[in-house]
Parts: C-alpha cells; structure tokens; sequence
C-alpha cells in the first residue's frame, strides 16, 4: 500500500501535524520499532502476528479443505476476529464461492441462511481459539442438527480451525476432522494471513500465495522511520492526529469489494487501541455512497474527525451510454469508474477545503497481492500506535465482563456479573 | 417505539443527565414542540416530514407498481435517502423479493450485478428528486443498456420517483412511464414513510398499510413534554449526552434484519444535525456481532460515547441442540433468541457498570406497524433535536462543494472546486 498524509499536515487541516512535529515523532516511531522487533524475536504477546506472513503454510490449509474443496457454499462459524479476517478476503477476491459467514446468532436470520443454502455441497468452517465462544459453538451445535435434519453427514463437510486444546479440538480428534491450527499468541484480529483468515479463500480458489507475497512485500517495508515505511506513517499519523483532536477515524474505501476491510478495520482498532480511555473510534463508510450521508458531518459537524479514504488504482470499468438530455450529457462518454475517481477526488478536496483531516491509502488494484499488503500493513499501523498510546493493543480485558453475566444469565454458572443485570436503572417512556 | 434512559441518568453513567436537569430541559422541548408544530402547520422547510402518514396514499402507490407487481426482483436506483429508507423496510419485513439497491457507482459491482439478476423479471426504480443525481442517473443509463442488451424492454419494467420536473419527470412523460412523486419540500432522509421509501416494500407484497398505522399510532404521541413522548425522550437525552461529552452515538440493534436500520439512522442523524460544529457522529453497529469487535472500546476507550441499544421484545426462536460437552452443557436447552437476549442484557449492563450512558429502543416486534413507529419516531427525534441544536435539520449544505467539484473534474461546466483538486497537498509514503 502506498500512504499520501499530505492532506494530515498542519499547513492544511486543524487538527492537523506539522512537518516538524512529525519529524519528533519519528524518534519515538524508531524507538517503537525496536520494541516491535524485540517482541517479535523474542515470541512476546502478539508481536507474532507481524511473522505470519512466514509462519502461515498455504499448502496445510490447501491439504485440510481438500475434501470440501469443491463445495458450492461454505458456512463458516465464528465471530469477531474468528470471522472478519476471512469475509475480508473472500469479499474482495473474485470467487464464485456462496460465503455465508454466521458470525451472529439471530434465530431468524439464522434460519434463513441454512434454509436457503444447498447443504449437501455446502462445507463447514467452524473457527473457535478457545473451542468455548459462546457464539459460535451454539450456532455449529445448530448448523450441524440442521445437516443432519436433511441426511448429510457433517463430519464429512466440517473443517476446525481452533487452538491446541478445548472442546473444539477434542472434538475434531473424535470425529477425526480435517484440523487447522490458530497461531499461538496472536489475536483474532490479528489473523487474518494465518488459517484463520484464509480458509474461505482457499475454498474460494483465491490465491493464498499472493496474499502472502504481498504481506511479506509490506513487512519489507518495516524500518524505523515513519518517512520511508507505509504503515508507520499511517499509524504514526493517526496517532498524532488523535492526540490533536482527532477523535474518530473514519475508513472510508471506494470500491464494493472492500466494505467489508472497513469492518476488519474497525474491529482491529477499536479492541487494540481502545484501553486506558484512549483509542479513536473507528467509523465504517464507503465511497461513494456516504457522501450522501456522512459528508455533511465530517465536512460541517464538530472538528474531531479525519477521513481514511482507501482507493485503488486500477479496476474494471464500464462505459455511461450517451444520453441527448442536456443536462446530464456530461455523463455520457464517461466511465462509471471516471465518475468514481473524480467522487473520490472531488471528496477527499472538499475536506481538505474545508480543513478536516484526511488520508489517502492507494492499492495499485483489489487482488489477492495488494490485499495481502494492506491487511499487514494496518495491522502493522496498529502495533506500532498501540506503542505509541502505550497500550497493549493484543489483549481486550474490557469485553470479559458482559461474557461472564451472559453466562451466568444463561444458567452456566455463578456470576455476580449476571446479578447487576437485574439491577438496571429504569426511566421509561411508552407508546 | 418505548425507550428506557435510565442508562443515561447521571447516577448510572458519566457523561450522564440527572432527572432535574431533564426536567429542566422539558420546557425547551414544549417550546421546540410548539416550533415543530407551527412549521407542520405552515408547511415550511421539511416539517413536512412528520405529516407524510396522513400524506402518503398507498393506493397510489401499489397502483404504481401494479405493472411490476410480480417482479422476481427489484433494482432500485438512487443514493443516500433515495435509497436508504426502502432499503431499510424491505431487509426488515419478511419478503421473497430479491431486492438490489445500485447506490454506489462502483463498475465491477454493478456489472456484477447486473448479470446475476434476471433482467426479463426484474423491475426498476429510479428514484432522485431533482432527477440530476450524477450517480443515479449515470446507473440509470447503464441499467436501461444492460435491459436493452438482453432484449428487455426497460420502459415497460421502469416505476420513477421524482419531483414535479426535471429530466426524470421528463422522461416518465415521454415514455408514459408509472411515476410517483417525491414529497414536497421534505429532504430524502426524511422520506422513508412516502412513495420514496415504499415501492420496494410495495413490490414485496409488504403492508403498506400496518407501515404507516404505525407511523401515525407513533405521531400521537407528540406533546410537548419528553416525558410521554418516545420519540423526545430519545431526542433530547440524546442531545444533552452530547451537550455532556457523548459526541458519538452507536445504533446497535440486536436483529440482523435491522441491521439496514442502522445505516438509515446513521444518515438521518449526520446530515440532519452536522453543522455549524454541532452533531453527533452516529456509529452503526450490531448486536450481538459487534460485541466482538467494538465492544472493548465502548468500554474502556474515551468516555465520548453513548450506545442506543434497539431490540425487539419478540422473535421466532430456534432450540441450541443439546450437547455432551460439559463446558458447554449450559447453552444445550437454551435457544437461539435466549442467548441473544442474555447477550443483550449483559451488554447493556456491562456498559451501565462501567458508567457509559446508554438508552434501549423496545419494539413489539420487527414487522411494518413497529418499523413504521421506529422510523418516525427517530424523525421526529432529529427534528426536536435540531431544534434543541438550533439547526437547520433538513439541509445539506455542506456536500454541494464535492458536487460541484465532481461535476467540474467531468467537463460538465466551469466549476472553481475543480481546480481546488488538482491542487492537493502530498507527502507521500511508498512501498
């Protein structure tokens, strides 16, 4: 990926960072990259994850789908980072693979999914850590009733991607299932270039290698200046940008194919960043279509904001038929993908007229390779501003509380949690 | 629509409202109140709005697509409150139609599109008020070949919705086409419960009637006190957490089928109440997904939020099959819904016991009367809430910058903005 901050310097936006504050920070950025490549040596947290691009064995994910490989659809059954990383990549690839990703347990919803999939050729991921996420083994206890509610036998269409031990695992062995193995240490989030993001792909056809080539292309790039490495001057930008006022982080991609990035996005920097009252709130738009919804405010409302705008260079195009009414032959000769690019231009100007914050991410295309680079290269930011904010940006302590009282809640033991449930504060109001 | 602010009181949450100070706030809002209802009986800027279930004839309407009744499937073209509203009651109600919603200019997807649909059973709505809407219309063309290029005449698929002239009006009158008309003076954001928002539904056999009963039981409730009315109490809690440091509101419905909801909420709130530095920044999530990814920063991130939870008190349900695994015996006999009501509860909890305001939206249920009373009574929120603001809510001055810039940039006429682009501030960071 490359990173254009022009439009985050101080001579254009408020809040804004100078050329001089930057060339500061770049001290601290250096000093950060020591402590990244430390924890990197020395298998600490999740450092390991900035390794996954050499660690991650395409051919062992290749070898576990093979008995599924030809399925139509696939169901894969995670949530968070067990689910986002993948639907990334499958999203944004060319694949003629049904990718139904059950990554909430809405009855409802739910239902309809399997309702409507051809079971019989639909394979199965299921993606667990811990083998216990509540989540996820309630909705593949009911995944697998439905295969057998129509006479297909799930051990045969089941992949496990989980950790080296738990219900999960166990219950691969029993079933002798196909087995892949999350990478020790690393968050969800930070998995999406392991067998936790690239299982679908694999199904999917996509080209693994690539996505790897390109991740290890962007750590190349790793060096302890934020001036010559792509993902330290994003991170190292956000990071200045938010101490100035910068408050929320809105990722902002102009392609389809990438809507779902912006939610992977979103997960990675609110649950690293998000610690000890600090973090920027990550908001999740799409060019063009929120120019008719969230320009307004970014453009008009409270100056708290910067835009991530994240286009490629190239894409497929399509021609805009002539038209004879007059006021509208300006779009006539033109391309969708014309009109498309001069949105973006036309947007990311507008908010620097107006002084707001903004940063350009460019792909040279949406494929496997540049998709590689910028999964890495974000994670990559996020390490480096989780040293910057001095937080831990690989644990999320503050989500365990509403896990316990859902729990207890439900009967799976004694939780003081689920008690303060029952005490809520009321002030209704009633139709 | 009930909502509970008990979560936003000052005894639960910091940023919090006391009771006396809500109190205090009442009087505003019976002034406001009285502003809104002189607008309404004036018919002046977009008070309009809130009369639009008096307003809309649905027999118009389904006389309008009486031609495209038995349509497969349904594209609708339009942008940001052209099509956010439709899109929101068809993913809510239940419906066999396959709906898609060209609301991007994005080449690869609309081509996609375009050759996955089958195009002799598919009809079209064209939907933008001025009938000049770049993106619009420049799909509109492209749709109108594709149907041409397969043989299908499109003036015979084709319902437009539009104002009293322009080039879409003269178009519907050229080729005789069935067309509704686009509300007057009332914004797209607001235009859901009009002919705007209701084709889809209508072709999806969804009952028009129930979608504005509940829209009207909801007006009934406007007085001026935040007290007795939903519809306030959200808008004006809403504004004081903000007055008090809540500047971003996450919608987090706990139904996927809401999940399009929250998109149309996230649009209402920014372009309504972005301006002059004021407005809240809407954040759309999702419950119970969301929990796994945004959850933490909620939580232990900057304390410059508020959740608004929305949830349904009934839903179709789906048993968890009993399982042998012992850590996970608690979830078999439980259902589905069960497990995302605890999740909820425990959410909503888990923020009040780290003191984050957050206020529950209740509905009966997701179906047309209860989506009819969410959707106007979140309008009128935003209406009080402008009022309390002092803003303007139903302009959108601040996007006609890119506008003219993107018109400029594709030749169509000499536009001062355009050469702004060209101009553009780098410092760019290269792999």
């Amino acid at each position: 990926m490359d990173v254009d901050i022009g439009n985050a310097l101080s001579s254009v936006a408020s809040p804004g960072v100078s050329r001089e504050a930057l060339e500061a920070i770049d001290g601290t950025v250096a000093a950060a990259h020591e402590r990244i490549e430390a924890g990197r040596a020395d298998d600490e947290q999740g450092y390991a994850a900035l390794d996954l691009p050499e660690r991650t064995d395409p051919d062992a994910i290749l070898s576990a789908v093979d008995p599924v490989a030809d399925s139509e659809a696939l169901i894969t059954v995670g949530i968070g980072g067990s689910a986002l990383g993948a639907a990334t990549v499958v999203d944004a690839i060319d694949t003629d693979l049904e990718t139904v990703f059950l990554d909430n347990v809405d009855p409802g919803w739910v239902t309809g999914h399997l309702a409507d999939l051809p079971l019989e050729n639909t394979a199965i991921n299921v993606v667990s850590k811990s083998g216990t996420t509540a989540e996820t083994l309630a909705n593949f206890l009911v995944v697998r009733e439905a295969f057998e509610d129509v006479g297909v036998d799930w051990t045969d269409r089941t992949v496990v991607t989980t950790g080296e031990s738990g219900p999960l695992y166990d219950l691969s062995q029993r079933h002798d299932l196909p087995t892949l193995r999350v990478p020790d240490g690393v968050p969800g989030r930070f998995s999406a270039l392991s067998s936790v993001g690239m299982v679908a792909a694999a199904i999917g056809d996509g080209d693994l290698e690539a996505l790897l080539d390109g991740a290890r292309a962007e750590s190349e790039t790793l060096t302890g200046s934020l001036f010559e490495c792509p993902a330290y001057a994003y991170g190292a930008t956000t990071y200045a940008l938010d101490q100035r006022g910068a408050s929320t982080n809105a990722m902002m991609p102009y392609a389809e194919s990438l809507e779902t990035y912006a939610e992977w996005f979103a997960q990675l920097w609110a649950e690293s960043l998000g610690k000890d009252d600090l973090g920027q709130t990550p908001v999740r738009a799409l060019g063009v279509t929120d120019q008719h919804s969230q320009l307004q405010l970014y453009r008009a409302g409270p100056r708290d904001k910067m835009v991530t705008f994240l286009t490629p260079r190239e894409r497929v195009d399509r021609a805009i038929p002539e038209t004879d009414v007059e006021d509208l032959a300006y779009l006539g000769g033109a391309t969708l993908g014309e009109l498309l690019e001069a949105e973006f231009e036309a947007t990311e100007a507008s908010l620097a007229a107006a002084g707001l914050p903004n940063v350009r991410i460019e792909l040279e295309a949406v494929d496997e390779y540049e998709l590689g680079g910028l999964l890495y290269g974000m994670e990559a930011a996020c390490v480096l501003a989780g040293e910057l904010y001095g937080v831990n940006a690989f644990n999320q302590p503050a989500v365990e509380w509403a896990k316990r009282a859902t729990r207890g809640l439900l009967g799976g033991g004694d939780f003081e949690e689920a008690d303060a449930v029952t005490e809520k504060e009321t002030l209704r109001v009633e139709r």
